[in-house]
């Protein structure tokens, strides 16, 4: 059994996306960002970088329970105990893991500034908007090239697609939109006609 | 044969140090940063997401040539090859993983951004150098809480100690220092003394 502790953030979709792709057995613990609930220290126990998504999963290595923080450490751990959504080996999983980072490092963090500074920020710094948006959209258009590529970021579907929509679904509060990328545009649509993504939201309250 | 594409960047330094510790046979290809030869043409037909590093190993999955970008994923993919400083299975691989994620994610980006917006920025934006030197610091003491419990960051010296060691390498750029955080001070001193480390940073130019 795996305890889900999120939110109906970018970064914990991900989580109930893959498990419900999966078919696992897992019960949601609402954890409310916009109220500090990351910052309780009954949280900060489960992760002491208090963020969202985390899970327990009653059955981790050598049978005992582990706790997983970081959402695309969670993908890659439920992947590798399932065998399912990353190659096990050759391109595919080097094509993975590099796009799982692409969206740590680039994408993910370009679109969440993009957001604050525009949506959030208790006063509009333009040289900060400037940056940060021109870097959401230099980043959407990177995924663009290589989507007129290839069906799905890794070939085939995989936890590095699904770990890259979590911030496109909510490209809204980043201010982006798919008019120059159409093939990222493609790539949600199919994406988000999979029934496990509509299940996911849900769970999330999303 | 490996090429390396790289500069003295805290990115880039993480593969030599890791093709350093494995012995491995590489070339430097050196790709200079401040004068944007990330972004020639030539350049960006091996990564267009026009980032340093990148490698092109000779001998990738079934013999055949494979170039490989994302500094991390390029960690991973030579530690899976060799079978080297990541676990194979238990909670040692989660724990790299979730490290691994956090320097992408959280650790270095806030790097990155608390140096720009304190050395780089045209004009000084007090509220984006609080935001960034603030969440700079705070990442280094949640590292700085795990180091207190473990050795290591995934409890043997991996891949996600060298990761983690490119930005607290190039610390003075975030302006951070180790006043607060005994444990990552001899976490970072007992990687410095590593034969590799000096190598690797010769090898780069840093």
């Amino acid at each position: 059994m795996i305890e889900l502790y999120a939110f109906a953030t970018p970064n914990s979709v991900k989580v109930p996306i893959l498990l419900e792709e999966l078919g696992a057995e897992y019960a949601v613990h609402p954890v409310n960002i916009r109220q500090g609930e990351q910052k309780t220290p009954e949280f900060l126990r489960l992760n002491p970088n208090g963020k969202v998504p985390v899970i327990v999963d009653s059955e981790g290595p050598a049978g005992q329970p582990i706790t997983v923080t970081e959402s695309a450490a969670i993908l890659i751990y439920l992947a590798e105990k399932t065998g399912r959504f990353l190659a096990r080996e050759g391109e595919a999983r080097v094509r993975a893991f590099e796009w799982l980072f692409f969206h740590a490092a680039g994408l993910g963090p370009a679109f969440g500034q993009s957001g604050y500074f525009q949506k959030l920020a208790p006063e509009p710094i333009p040289a900060a908007i400037e940056r940060f948006h021109g870097e959401a959209k230099r980043t959407l258009k990177v995924m663009d090239g290589r989507l007129a590529q290839v069906e799905y970021l890794a070939g085939e579907y995989s936890i590095a697609d699904i770990a890259n929509f979590g911030w496109i679904w909510r490209r809204a509060f980043a201010n982006v939109d798919f008019a120059e990328t159409p093939h990222v545009a493609r790539w949600y649509a199919a994406i988000e006609a999979r029934p496990a993504i509509g299940r996911a939201i849900a769970k999330i309250g999303g």
